[in-house]
């Protein structure tokens, strides 16, 4: 009952501290407001709609050539397929909260009998040694940045180059889950193409940093992509016209692109007034991308009450939900364009009041 | 290059005799201009867009529920797939020209292993006698309603509640490959509860007679759709959001399902018109839906330039493209609401003319 206050006294804020704001049909009728009714339909992958951004994207990420797909599922388990199928082994490593592993039913293996070998422990991201030590040949390694499942966090970007120089010694592919792979441009202080550079392959989503409505990009080179397109045929992802997402995509990528540093600086400010407060911590403890997580010390049914109240009080939204954990509980933050339009001294107050009620917490 | 100019005076004529107008970005605004920029999206298959669609479309089919897909593509795979796990036996039967045979580059094969028995030959379709005959055990048989790659053929009603008696007889499951059944009721005279009575699980595409963006309907009983979901996940046609593709085809299904009539006639007006020409004859010669192949006896290098001919001059489409046959050549009419809007005296100055042209070819 008290989650479901939480849930709704949060749908009733109209300013929100993370997010770009509601995810409702406003976000496409505003990306095709400008856009002319004749603009013809791409057509199962064929026509200027699809070819055109997929071309930008390889170009944008420094790649032979680029896959537009309808979501990021899809995407990576076929770029791992193909690079199973090239080394005649159907084994890939990634860490044990990857998306793959967690969030897809399965499908790797229900659908393409694909065997995971798990990386590192789930509290922690993959370190080289994880990649050294494996007891088993893999056809790829796949990393995940930032590893979302732990708030965010990366490894530093000399393990990158040193992972990838292993997998190109070992012959292992190398698949980056980049979903928000541009929201970790400003700490590794480093070009999208100089990271997407040590990797093999690369999935981009269209959605979370970005803001489109769904949708992936998946680059590599020309035969990878190639083959690519037979698979997205066999799993029915080669729609008739998928320029919904595409021309939302490419409107929001060309909005959204170049804030991620600003979006990462305000990630470590609220960051520092979550950790202000007693019995709240965030993981990171300082944020490297515009997402961590935040952590309580006391359950959810102690919590929510508390946030529910100051959501109602000062129409600001923190959480919909809590996520019960061995200790306490938790919600995840990621910051997007509404952080920046709510006037710094009502967060400040929030935060004062929230820390006075956490106080009063046994 | 004859082809290329063909294509290219069809894209220039404002009045065509098929389809429902330009496939472009206009079917999405006009779709979307009544809908309130602050409806929510769907969510990962959850919320009131996408629920109540199901709900509306499953209660049309006359089943217990039904799931919204990306593709029909993957919608039929999925209920291949969940037949051939509940009977332990991965063969299904279907026509030597299934969408699933000739247009899927094998996923039914490559991502669930499942095998094919052909049933009829490509010329016709499937009869009682086909599926009694089969010489092995399959989970399911799957009808296509029309057959559209024969010019949109039907069996009888009879035939079809022969074989769903043979089936439930003998404990194989049947589908329905329903992408165009609208456009089969006018001339079985039967309401589509009827039709899909018949099946154990049925396929409805969202753009092909209703003209809309993209999207498929699978529907079926309340455990079977269970299935289809976790299936879909796994295909990564789980999508986060999908309503650009539901609230499009609720607008044009409430907008074109009671339509269906209009166009059997218009096409069976049509293939009249065709028919009157020499060399030229329609496939089935006198059309059971909207849909119909027209056959000419000539090779397309001596068809084409007359058909350019005519789309430049009289402003009105015919077709884009044409197929090579063994003998002459073909392509394939759907009509929709444009040949209605089309002034009669025009179309019968076309075919005058069309029919004088024909007799100059030796």
């Amino acid at each position: 009952m008290r989650q479901n206050e939480l849930l709704k006294s949060y749908e009733q804020t109209t300013q929100q501290l993370a997010g770009h704001g509601p995810r409702n049909v406003a976000v496409l009728k505003n990306a095709f407001e400008s856009i002319d009714g004749k603009v013809n339909s791409d057509k199962y992958g064929q026509g200027s709609v699809i070819e055109d951004f997929q071309k930008q994207m390889a170009d944008f990420l420094g790649k032979e050539a680029a896959v537009f797909f309808p979501s990021g599922t899809m995407a990576q388990q076929i770029a791992l397929r193909i690079w199973c199928d090239e080394k005649d082994l159907k084994k890939v490593a990634y860490h044990p909260l990857s998306h793959l592993e967690i969030h897809e039913e399965d499908g790797l293996k229900e659908l393409h009998g694909i065997q995971s070998i798990l990386l590192a422990t789930e509290d922690r991201v993959i370190e080289l040694e994880d990649v050294t030590s494996m007891s088993e040949d893999v056809a790829c390694v796949l990393l995940e940045l930032p590893q979302r499942e732990i708030g965010g966090q990366l490894p530093s970007f000399e393990t990158l180059e040193a992972i990838s120089r292993y997998c190109r010694e070992k012959e292992i592919k190398l698949h980056l889950d980049g979903a928000r792979i541009l929201e970790c441009l400003p700490y590794y202080e480093k070009t999208i193409k100089e990271i997407c550079g040590l990797f093999d392959s690369v999935y981009l989503s269209m959605y979370k940093g970005i803001g489109g409505i769904a949708g992936a990009i998946l680059a590599g080179d020309q035969d990878f992509i190639a083959q690519s397109k037979i698979w997205k045929k066999r799993h029915g992802g080669d729609l008739i016209s998928l320029y919904p997402y595409i021309l939302s995509a490419d409107a929001y990528f060309a909005q959204r692109k170049n804030r991620m540093g600003d979006y990462y600086m305000q990630a470590k400010e609220l960051a520092l007034y979550f950790n202000s407060c007693k019995g709240i911590f965030t993981v990171p403890k300082v944020p490297v991308t515009n997402m961590f997580h935040v952590h309580f010390d006391k359950t959810p049914e102690q919590v929510s009450p508390i946030l529910a109240q100051a959501q109602e009080i000062m129409n600001l939204g923190v959480t919909g939900y809590l996520r019960k954990e061995k200790q306490g509980c938790s919600f995840e933050v990621s910051i997007g364009d509404q952080y920046n339009k709510i006037p710094q001294p009502k967060v400040k107050v929030l935060f004062e009041w929230l820390g006075e009620k956490m106080e009063t917490l046994k």
